[in-house]
């Protein structure tokens, strides 16, 4: 099945968004070597620098209404497959290993894509239960976060905080598990103005839709492993879609976040105790210089 | 019009080509900040690090029948316009400048790429002549060695002398000039047995043609310049295609080889005299270490 009728996707009506980007109140801090498996980064919030979980510990939404909070894990472009630890104090991002080898993973890449397509992340204080079949998909969920595909121009950094527009979902089934993947852009893109549901990121962003159906269809075919697949839904027109409206995500970002509040078993909370090294090897993740060959140019084809 | 018929392309018999990478006798050394103006990499031979031009005194072809000497300018990826400079002693890559505000100069990322898709660099001891019609496409030649792009997993490094095998050309014509783009793979590339021809290329790297045409035709639509084009020609086949054979290529190249020892007038020559600071400050680019996520992974569709 393909992501079809995306050109014919309705664009809703939408209360334009005036979004204002906020000083960011968190801070990245890493140890180890980026590419090994002792890579970790801690996020801190506050002047005062205190770590914090964040999985646990930053609040899903903003002050700005409909402005979310997005934990930026892999960087668009990068391969290091990065993800907040389940079992570590302060849910710090590590380097995920190969169960069997104990090697740092990589994503490959998947022709003709360098590395992750968006930067990928997840929603803070969201958790897909995986004791609860998903009343969408009909499968249980795969007891992470809510992943989110955050498509702005800039290249994040891991442990960066960003603050996004939701704009869609797409339901990515794994192994007999429910994956959600939202579809987000920073508030403060220079385009985040323009994009408030997904019929506006195929006509700002033409093929990215497309792309990333391909992309996370295919993406464990390196390792041996079948296609992903994707749960298609009727959109409000009546049409089957794999990609879904913003009020959709919106849903499921609810669900999941009541989920989470009823306890996300999984993961550790534990937010005390010092981490050796944090204070005095810790190297602080800077943000990218927003250089101008970041971000995609989408060429208008005649 | 669009490159048809490649999966049709005649698969010409080939003699097996036996390559064996020797120790490469060339080192690179820059100077400079990458991304920076002032960024410039020499390229020395032999034992003793003597500075050499890469234009003008590395030899076409290696010892080995077919196989010819590459100079890599811009790493698969990156974005950063490195180019041989025609006016410096020694002829040194350099970072291109934009003309009127002196800025460096990047190529944007064109969806869904990322930086340049191949190794691309030139071949030494070629020049296109831009005082002579192309006898292929009726336009002149753009005064520059014959550019290269290098289809190998590895991720080349500027500076890197590569050893490669032809596989094929393409025509681009750039405001009325011919540029050449020769396709060709590292001999050290655990794929270059299989792939002696441009149907071979199809096969082995399926999409890259189509995508080396997308790329070349859009690269330049960011500075608000209009889509390049490539010439077409009759295959053995009869057919018109956009991507031209093996021979083709080595015919193209001899002419250019020839062009050059008529004389590259436009590229000086010039591999006398100290370079400042190359002995003190300049820093070995190290060749790459062949990390398991640099290369393309080619996803069958179901």
């Amino acid at each position: 099945m393909l992501i079809n009728k995306i050109s014919n996707l309705p664009r809703l009506a939408q209360p334009f968004l005036t979004v204002v980007r906020m000083n960011s109140t968190y801070t990245a801090v890493q140890l180890g070597t980026p590419g090994t498996v002792d890579h970790r980064i801690y996020v801190k919030a506050g002047a005062a620098g205190t770590p914090i979980s964040p999985v646990h510990d930053i609040p899903l939404t903003t002050d700005t209404s409909a402005v979310y909070n997005m934990v930026v894990e892999i960087p668009r472009f990068s391969n290091a497959k990065l993800e907040m630890s389940a079992k570590l104090p302060y849910n710090p991002i590590v380097q995920d290993k190969n169960k069997k080898t104990g090697a740092p993973r990589f994503v490959r890449n998947l022709f003709p894509f360098k590395g992750y397509i968006h930067n990928y992340g997840a929603l803070p204080q969201t958790w897909e239960d995986p004791t609860v079949i998903d009343p969408h998909t009909g499968f249980p969920g795969d007891g992470d976060p809510l992943d989110v595909c955050e498509i702005g121009g800039a290249v994040g950094t891991p442990g960066q905080v960003k603050q996004v527009k939701v704009v869609g979902c797409m339901a990515l089934i794994d192994e007999n598990e429910t994956d959600w993947k939202i579809l987000a852009i920073d508030t403060a893109d220079p385009l985040a103005a323009e994009v408030n549901d997904v019929a506006d990121v195929e006509r700002v962003f033409p093929g990215l839709l497309t792309a990333t159906h391909t992309w996370f269809r295919d993406y464990k075919k390196p390792d041996g492993k079948p296609a992903n697949s994707f749960a298609s839904f009727k959109t409000t027109a009546g049409e089957e879609s794999l990609v879904q409206s913003r009020d959709f995500a919106l849903r499921v970002i609810d669900e999941c976040n009541q989920a989470w509040k009823r306890g996300a078993t999984s993961y550790v909370n534990d937010s005390t105790g010092e981490i050796a090294g944090l204070a005095t090897n810790g190297q602080t993740v800077q943000e990218s210089e927003g250089k101008p060959y970041e971000e995609w140019f989408y060429a208008k084809n005649e």
